[in-house]
């Protein structure tokens, strides 16, 4: 496979995540096409290259090229994760237990007062001053942020020093990417519960329809 | 307006309602942008599209601002909502303070097993079959779903039945909005964690800036 088909397989999947995200079942070659910016014949292309090939009736089950694809880059252990921030969100979190189903494993848990957390959970929790140490020792990358909105901006800051290069944030301060210290770039997604539901209230009143503003 | 407009303006307001609480009067379009994650211009434009002009010597009044764009988000009294599932997700979202702030208060959880449900937590815990009663009685039209994958089709069903039009999906699996009993679409945002993670560790393996070979 040359470099620039990788690119392409690489959007491809890309986009295919987040059509799962909204619940797209079916993706055509001309989306994908689309969403890497080629043709759907180069896309066609690419995948029967790959010995991947549509449904009868035209398009691709998305749980299923996504899985090709996945393999093809690469996909396959489960992902190491940390908890910053073990209240309840942070608990119920560490406690849940389908996202092994996404690959996902939640290693270690960060509280100011880790005496204080539930010992039941079977992951172990740490001062922050700790992260450092155990994200090079257990090779984690990745960091959920569940502590108070007044700890946010300090605790993200902390991590990147710490060398994280993506954090999910669910504290209702908005994170943005900077820079860190070795000048690359983190992944931020920040969840806003808040946000959300003022959103869906704001569309119950106001239906993309019929716009009233 | 479209979606990623009124994310921007809620996010605006959101920082207007807290730069009145530390006292500040008048505000730049920068600062917005900082708040939203965007550009000043963007700010700018979008004010421009909605009619609202700085002053002469620059920058915005922020109660004047406020105002207008609370007008916008259709903002005044504060906005009911239940919780479907009172398991850990569930419980720590019916403690969480914050969303008054945002102009939002849980009135009720539901949960087959009610009387299983911490009673501390000041927000009374019915039986699922209680739902339409409740609403009926309080005037909900907004639900959380926290209950297990097994048990989300069947309590998005049910809701739907019971004149709920928005939904917060935090389950894994993609509800998809389908038209009610009147007709109507429900507002639906799905919120899976599982997913968002995979994103992130995809979008480290693969920057968008520099695709990897």
């Amino acid at each position: 496979m040359n470099n620039e088909m990788l690119i392409r397989i690489t959007r491809y999947y890309r986009a295919l995540t987040k059509l799962r995200t909204i619940g797209l079942e079916k993706v055509f070659a001309h989306n994908l096409a689309d969403a890497a910016g080629v043709s759907a014949a180069i896309v066609r292309k690419d995948f029967s290259q790959l010995g991947i090939y549509g449904q009868k009736r035209g398009g691709y089950d998305i749980v299923e090229l996504a899985n090709s694809l996945g393999k093809i880059l690469g996909k396959g252990a489960p992902e190491s994760v940390i908890v910053i921030g073990c209240g309840r969100i942070g608990m119920a979190l560490m406690h849940y237990t389908g996202f092994e189903n996404d690959g996902i494993k939640i290693v270690a848990g960060f509280d100011n007062n880790p005496q204080l957390v539930d010992k039941s959970i079977g992951v172990p929790v740490y001062t922050p001053s700790k992260i450092g140490e155990v994200c090079k020792d257990l090779d984690v990358h990745v960091a959920i942020i569940t502590v108070p909105e007044s700890a946010a901006q300090d605790t993200y800051q902390h991590l990147l020093d710490c060398n994280i290069k993506g954090i999910l944030n669910f504290s209702p301060v908005t994170l943005k990417a900077m820079p860190t210290k070795d000048g690359s770039m983190p992944v931020v997604h920040n969840i806003n519960i808040g946000l959300e539901l003022e959103q869906i209230f704001y569309e119950i009143k106001f239906p993309k329809e019929q716009p009233t503003a």
